[in-house]
């Protein structure tokens, strides 16, 4: 079916928001098999957004509405929504629960304005939303499908899985396949020569439409397939993979949503084995990337964020002749930390990083962006250095992702 | 003028790509004082196109386009455009040399299909684009101007300081003032409730458009003003935060872009002040986000991640009867756990959290979500807890928020 994604919201296009609501919905509503034609953007004007259902009405089958569903004044999407399909606004009993139930939960008073969200236009199919309060509403006017979403893009994702159960299946008979393959430690323009010689057509391997999507530190590799059968489908998607696997080798981490995260803990989990960090320059952000991991206590011991050199020294036992000799950031430094980390929490495995984040710390021979990483466990050591000068935020993605992805190859290739 | 941004590529509708150019166009066109009141996009389809260009020249005095410009043969934009202003494409001398200057630079050879770009519509305006070979154009037609860009980001950017050059000053007078006041600790639809009273009309306060955007943890209030005169918006803007302030008092943190952590960051700094924190359930979040701040250094000491019970006891000098007694989870816990990184850390303040996280480990006397706060500092102690029953990843982002702001509460009121 022709979908159209219609964001309402004087903060997108005002150019407050990035409307990445809008791309999120074309990818799923694609895998669903439909064409996605229109993404459009008006602000909290009744008028403008009046006149954008009706485009929408007009030459879309299904038209997905974000932004608007709020407790505040500037929220009313659904009461023009309602004025467009020529129905009254009626109270929906369960979702003014659900919003009370929300509010009694963490013991928050609820003001009078927070019930006007459980308001929907009569005739609406409800989307509940389980991380919110701003029910969702689908409705149906002649040929078009309507379906309103917060604009909180976690809300709407989650609310998304029930409303595409509500979808008729499209129209075309091809069987689809998809993938995701998530690749760390080769640039985009390096992958893309790797690959180079596998493509044929634009981006095209065995019948497989494939695409690059950085998603910083990472890149992921869309495999997609169509065909007439879908075991077709199916191979031709997995042709293209191990056609992709053998030029990528273990660049590839993981398939489909995985971080390398959530990797390193199932390897840890598996292997019954214990870690810990010791951080300086990505302060905290390793530790805090491992414990995003739901049941990373089963493995996850102990982090010291190390910020200040009287720290790494006293806690890590780290040699204060090392630090003399070779500076905080060096290979030495990084051993002891890991040795030292591993030693004062008993864990099997012990990471460290220490580096310059900057903007001010660095020198001719250090310059900013400098980092090492050390791995101590229980059959060996490892240490590298690397130079990451991309400004403090991504320096701190991308070293703790270096050492996620190096645990990740050290457990892959040690049996303990 | 009244302004649409209008991205052509089947990327964008497809979700391949997220449209960052909208917003970005969308903030310069505001600064230059004109309304931007649509945003769209459609895929690399002459039809869809046509009737996207016809819809813009209807409704918006500027339209600018991006997107369709390269060397691909699903690169056609000019083409269509030509079409629909009804003149024929011109080869541009002066845009050749250039693009093929462009490939002697970088000792390649040139592609035929690359000569294409050089074919612009009668009669426009060229926008020389000197990071990449893709010349724009400017085309007046009727009551409209349109604007053609590459879709690259960085091109486009850069094309558009000569683009707003050409524009006419916009035909309003009125000069504007805008200041956005960021707010952590009411929840959205309390923080209208507070502000209800001062509202005329939708969303006004004293000639101030006021207008809310989550960004979660914390909350921005955007105010806006236009007056005839620079004083009168000045001073609209100035009484509508004046009178915002007296009702959020110190729920207001900062202004503009500042974050929790930078606010915090600038109190230690001036203070001369040294802070630690020791955290259980957001792993490392709390010091990661206090280390996103360059020079953090200066008043960052320590972080430890206390995952496991052992290490609370042993290395922050929690009492195991404590634990025992109360549990991990407690009020008694928190503040043994912030004396104790206090302590060993030698800072000023430090700061403890312990939760639950989930999605395990809660009971009913203490629900997921859980989390005690505490902070110790030289003249008192402070604990406190709350529950935030979010799921895993808000509920880490809200408990090291609400840590940081207690810590920014505490810092206001105390002289040292």
């Amino acid at each position: 079916m022709i979908v159209e994604i219609l964001a309402i919201g004087t903060e997108v296009v005002d150019g407050d928001v990035v409307n990445t609501n809008a791309a999120w919905l074309s990818q799923r509503m694609i895998e669903l098999g439909h064409e996605v034609r229109f993404h459009s953007a008006v602000p909290d004007d009744e008028v403008l957004m009046l006149d954008a259902l009706a485009r929408a009405a007009d030459r879309a089958q299904v038209v997905l509405v974000t932004g608007g569903l709020g407790p505040t004044v500037d929220d009313f999407t659904l009461e023009v929504a309602a004025k467009f399909f020529q129905v009254p606004l009626e109270l929906h009993q369960e979702s003014l629960e659900r919003i009370r139930g929300f509010f009694k939960k963490f013991n928050r008073a609820m003001s009078s304005n927070q019930e006007r969200q459980a308001m929907l236009p009569k005739g609406a199919t409800v989307l509940p939303n389980k991380l919110g309060t701003a029910p969702g509403a689908v409705f149906s006017l002649a040929e078009s499908q309507f379906a309103f979403f917060p604009g909180v893009p976690k809300e709407m994702q989650e609310m998304f899985g029930n409303f595409s159960r509500l979808l008729p299946k499209p129209a075309t008979e091809l069987s689809r396949r998809r993938k995701v393959l998530r690749c760390f430690g080769l640039p985009e323009g390096q992958m893309d020569a790797a690959l180079r010689d596998l493509f044929k057509g634009r981006m095209e391997i065995h019948g497989t439409q494939v695409g690059f999507r950085v998603r910083f530190p990472t890149i992921d590799l869309r495999l997609r397939s169509a065909a007439a059968s879908a075991s077709e489908a199916e191979n031709n998607l997995s042709t293209a993979e191990a056609l992709i696997r053998e030029k990528l080798g273990d660049c590839i981490f993981g398939e489909g949503e995985a971080s390398l995260e959530q990797v390193v803990g199932a390897l840890l989990r598996q292997k019954q084995l214990r870690l810990a960090v010791a951080e300086s320059c990505t302060g905290g952000l390793l530790a805090s990337l491992i414990t995003d991991v739901s049941g990373a206590s089963e493995y996850f011991v102990l982090g010291v964020v190390a910020y200040a050199n009287e720290s790494k020294l006293q806690l890590l036992e780290v040699k204060p002749e090392s630090i003399e000799k070779f500076g905080a950031v060096s290979s030495e430094v990084a051993l002891e930390m890991a040795r030292g980390i591993r030693k004062m929490s008993g864990a099997d495995y012990g990471v460290a990083i220490t580096g310059i984040a900057g903007p001010t710390g660095g020198s001719a021979e250090k310059p900013i962006g400098t980092v090492h990483i050390a791995v101590a466990y229980p059959t060996g050591e490892w240490e590298k250095n690397y130079l990451f000068p991309f400004g403090r935020d991504r320096f701190k993605q991308v070293a703790a992702a270096t050492a996620l992805d190096r645990l990740r190859r050290i457990l892959l290739a040690n049996p303990s």
